[in-house]
């Protein structure tokens, strides 16, 4: 299934896609796409319900696949050579930085240029939806945890990340800063992935096409290593870290500036468009 | 107002801490006690119920004082004196990282090793809860997006936050690492969140023995700080870091085992009391 949240912001509803790519309303079926709709139990009996017996809507807008997140979580360097254009090296196990929930926002909504901020950037990114609570998970065992799996822009701030003391969490977090979506793609419908092709395009101009086959630590590694940390919750959102590409890492540097547009998907979870804009005073 | 949340975990219900010390359930009045009853309005609201009015508690458990907390910000190395006993430097801006909303848990909730852990440690926090959003705010307005403080023991496993790659996070978010409360005293009621005796004992002996007046940023600045990076919802927390005395900084290092108790306090804003335990398996 693809499922989506569509409407105004606050106010999104459940849908799925059907076969035919029309966005369908799920709101006679479930509350939300959130937390207790994403267990294998609740996600099948969405499955078995005949798309063509709900109401075909036409969508807006596009709020985040996934409603009431509670933690949203980011693997960093993750593509080896993503480190490499950035002056990093791979780590010798995943780096875990958290992205403000207060971030979150549509897939078609705008992104906000940071007041004070010189270097927003983009990152396209794989992101794990989790489906059942992880908690010291094996990773034999982790894909079960998956409830399915969705296209990020993990937009970041590289001089509050990198130049302004502590944490990476600093230049992540901003508002605006993580479209998440359209779909949520179930598990079943992504046969690999770990073959996924992946782009972003600034203006036209494609500044990152690559695959998840370069990351370097795989989903279920990811969802088990995390799990030996703090639980995963139904509803948590694991971003897995971006392929080459990005503005930090051209030549000279590239940054977003108010009437950019960002266009960026993952081959088989859709597709985003974000206008830039200042921030909102 | 001595704002409290009582009962079994996830089922919570509001109350208030009468002038006799006695919880009063509030339930009549509002759902919870989170983001949407820290505003102005709804304080001043339940402040001009006569506690006489509510039924008396006898409370066998207290929860985290404020529900569906969204952002459970940290600032790190915050008291000088802090920073020098675990061989680093005070910041020249504050560090800003983040605790796993999954963590929180009640003030006399037991605490958990995590699996693999050795080096489990303390910090009593001062924690500021928010009451109105915070964007871009200026250091002489932030106090009134501050709608109370409340006591947080800041749980940390060293080596996950300094040994294991990347940002603190890692090792600051485990499950069970969030106490918080028992009261949310609404800030009426704190004439100088800077001058708070503060403390923590380990089996009855005393490890930190401080006090708020020696913290390097100060709340008001902490919350302008923050918000330049991103906006803070009502409901949203900020631990605002530890004195001197913490388990890391002994010579030798002591750290928590099972079956050790941690009592914490806060002068006006009541203590904790957490039994140490093996992690859940």
């Amino acid at each position: 299934m693809k499922l989506v949240r569509y409407g105004a912001r606050g106010a999104e509803k459940p849908g799925l896609v059907d076969a035919e790519g029309q966005v369908r309303d799920l709101s006679a079926h479930v509350g939300d796409i959130s937390g207790a709709t994403l267990g294998d139990a609740e996600l099948a009996r969405l499955a078995a319900i005949d798309p063509a017996t709900l109401p075909v809507v036409q969508v807006d807008r596009y709020g985040p696949c996934v409603g009431a997140i509670g933690k949203f979580l980011c693997i960093g360097l993750n593509y080896s050579d993503h480190a490499a254009e950035t002056g990093a090296t791979v780590p010798t196990e995943p780096v875990i930085f958290t992205k403000a929930t207060s971030a979150i926002t549509g897939p078609n909504d705008h992104v906000e240029i940071p007041k004070g901020s010189t270097k927003t950037d983009w990152e396209v990114e794989l992101g794990i939806v989790i489906g059942k609570e992880a908690r010291y998970v094996e990773e034999a065992d982790a894909l079960d945890h998956i409830a399915g799996y969705c296209v990020i822009n993990d937009v970041s701030e590289r001089a509050f990340q990198l130049e302004r003391q502590g944490t990476w969490d600093k230049g992540k977090g901003c508002d605006t800063f993580g479209p998440i979506g359209p779909w949520l793609v179930t598990r079943d419908e992504v046969a690999d992935p770990t073959a996924l092709a992946m782009w972003l395009e600034v203006n036209g101009h494609r500044y990152q096409d690559g695959s998840t086959a370069t990351m370097v630590y795989k989903p279920a590694f990811l969802v088990s290593y995390v799990s030996q940390f703090m639980s995963l919750q139904p509803g948590d959102v694991i971003s897995t870290g971006t392929p080459p590409g990005v503005g930090m890492g051209q030549k000279p540097p590239v940054f977003l500036k108010a009437g950019d547009v960002m266009e960026l998907g993952i081959e088989g979870l859709g597709q985003q468009r974000q206008t830039v804009t200042a921030y909102r005073a």
